[in-house]
């Protein structure tokens, strides 16, 4: 198989549903190219010989059978939806690098001794209603009506209405989990630079991130910034700065996987000649191990607290996201360690500092990812990319980490 | 006199004209409220026996011939025009000091020796159009036709326009400068908090400060807050916090009058999960020693660009207002800190931080300030206040320096 020409291809065709007239992608959860991307993958999936079913939300999956142990089934695949305007590998080159896997394996080696299955799950991104995982979550079993019930896109458009538009609905009372499944791998771009930067070309990712969020609001004294001497000033702009400088060299002196991120910051009145009153600002902080990730946070808000005490401001902290970390699966990690090994590949096992669907599905079957670079770090824009090499080689380990999984 | 009292009733009829229905007042250049205020002013000093006229664009005077010395002029006033949504003192209260100053002492004592004049100026504040001091620099024939000429407010209305609507008009061809006025005393609020924090009733300015302002946009690179280690970052809100953080610990250190405020700040893309890639934040500093002041900023610029080369970031500093401190005269400071202790005052000798027509004047007539406090610092706001006792106090003040001026 020529595969610089057919992972091409199929980048290019499937990227071609839901292209966005200003570049990259768009392709929203139940919007029409949704389902055509959808329907388009189902089609391919069959061509390659599988068996097709839609869930009753909308997850595609496509079934080779196993031979020998048909009921132990091994899985790959990424989610379907993009964010607004984002690029063409986020998601959907999970997808094909399953189905081109898991077709190269069937036309190289034949029937898999253990079923090998594709998913294309509905949606991860939360771009278009406030809901985020709704494709793993649904697969799990862990999605919930009531979240989303009541809830309404951009243009008013209520999820439910969407939802049954595309023919489908929620699932129908209480569903076991299924047990048949004994591993997930997920290929994804890394959306970081750090493959790029070391000259790796493929990352086996043993951890995902935990996250917290914060918004915090820090209310000092707006002054004239000419008649207030620097002694009398109750200066939120200049705390803030204390709090972030302090932060952020902490976080250094601790280390990776440790990242503190300050994103949003707003003064008020936010003006040249006014001291500033108030500011607003985010906190995002991440690390693969929770108590860690904890201790740090903790002292940081403990930090905030002093440093508004001392210099007689009143502060308001609010943790509005708190994520655990998930460890991946340790033997699905060394067979993917391996099959890199076997391709010759340049590799590293590495955390993922971002979300992924393979974070909902790992507490419950042995799940790994695979990350290729993203060229500059670059993702959710339309600049998004990854050299052809690298998705080759991505689409080659994807394959020698299956072979080892379902024909062993 | 019951000065508690006259000062209330002026100050009440005064900010009547104008008054805003939010609350506070927005009396504009050239606007309706603006004229009935000066014509207003007018009747109040020609009801106090002066003889009054306006100059060719709006700027009135009112005057008590000198019996002895009628060519040595010694003169006090402010400013007529607000903010939007100002309060009531910030300009119109120095007009208000002026005339009744003048009017007890021509009660009390009779014809001065020197002639007494007030002066209610234009515009000071630059709240309509974009200029300022429009008031004093046609006073001190420094106005600039062409600076004017093409401007509009923020309906559209053309300077110009407002202008002859009101029946006033530029300045015909070149004229002298006035060279009878031996004295210029003007009274303001602080719009600071430094005489309510020491408790001390006037301040005599011996300085007004110059000031700097920049607007600064540092480039670093935006990137996904959970994929980026914290070594592979150009964040550019921690390089401004460095900045800050630097900077206002040095200029605490220089200690008073120097006053340093980071006043804006705008991340890009301002966003929880991002790594912010660029900040525009401004700066605004300001010393009563040119020299001291320039020193400094040329050492902040330095650090900055060493900042920012440091963290492999691009930098533009904009340096777009440099205003030179402007000294008042010592002779008329003298007189203002004598009538201060003959009144039994608790005063300061200081400098003022904000701008004010007397920058204008000073440069060409012996000029000097009184300030009186403003509670909790607050100016440019309803909010905008001053004890009764201590705007009579100001006044008293002004009439012992005028009384020195004017009648020895």
């Amino acid at each position: 198989m020529d595969w610089f020409k057919t992972i091409q291809e199929n980048v290019d065709w499937l990227s071609s549903i839901g292209s966005d007239p200003t570049g990259g992608m768009t392709r929203l959860l139940y919007t029409d190219s949704w389902l055509e991307a959808q329907n388009a993958v189902k089609t391919k999936l069959e061509e390659i010989g599988m068996t097709t079913r839609f869930d009753e939300i909308g997850n595609l999956f496509g079934r080779l059978e196993g031979s020998t142990y048909p009921d132990e089934t091994i899985m790959s695949g990424s989610h379907i939806d993009t964010v607004v305007n984002g690029g063409n590998l986020d998601g959907q080159f999970g997808i094909i690098a399953a189905y081109l896997a898991m077709g190269y394996l069937k036309e190289t080696y034949g029937q898999p001794l253990r079923s090998l299955e594709v998913i294309s799950m509905a949606e991860e991104e939360g771009s278009r209603f406030p809901t985020v995982f709704w494709g793993s979550k649904n697969f799990m079993n862990e999605a919930k009506k009531e979240d989303v019930i009541d809830i309404a896109d951009f243009n008013g458009i209520k999820f439910v209405d969407a939802m049954r538009q595309c023919g489908f609905d929620f699932k129908a009372g209480e569903q076991k989990r299924r047990e048949d499944i004994k591993a997930f791998v997920e290929l994804h771009i890394e959306q970081g630079n750090v493959l790029e930067n070391e000259g790796l070309q493929i990352g086996v990712v043993n951890s995902i991130a935990g996250q917290k969020r914060y918004t915090v609001i820090l209310k000092g004294q707006a002054n004239h910034a000419g008649t207030t001497p620097m002694g009398y000033r109750k200066d939120a702009v200049y705390a803030f700065s204390r709090i972030c400088c302090e932060g952020i060299e902490k976080a250094k002196k601790v280390g990776d996987p440790l990242v503190l991120t300050f994103g949003k910051v707003e003064p008020k009145p936010n003006t040249v000649n006014v001291v500033p009153g108030e500011v607003l600002f985010t906190i995002d902080c991440r690390h693969t191990d929770g108590n860690l990730l904890h201790g740090f946070t903790g002292e940081l808000e403990e930090r905030i607290q002093e440093i508004a005490d001392e210099m007689g401001m009143e502060v308001s902290i609010d943790l509005w996201m708190d994520e655990a970390p998930v460890p991946m699966d340790e033997s699905i990690v060394k067979v993917i360690e391996e099959a890199a090994k076997k391709e010759n590949m340049k590799y590293r096992i590495m955390h993922s500092g971002a979300g992924h669907d393979s974070q909902i599905i790992a507490p419950h079957y042995p799940t790994a990812m695979i990350f290729v670079p993203s060229i500059g770090g670059i993702s959710h824009n339309p600049a998004e990319a990854t050299k052809l090499e690298d998705l080759v080689e991505g689409v080659k380990t994807m394959a020698a980490a299956l072979y080892e999984l379902a024909y062993k």
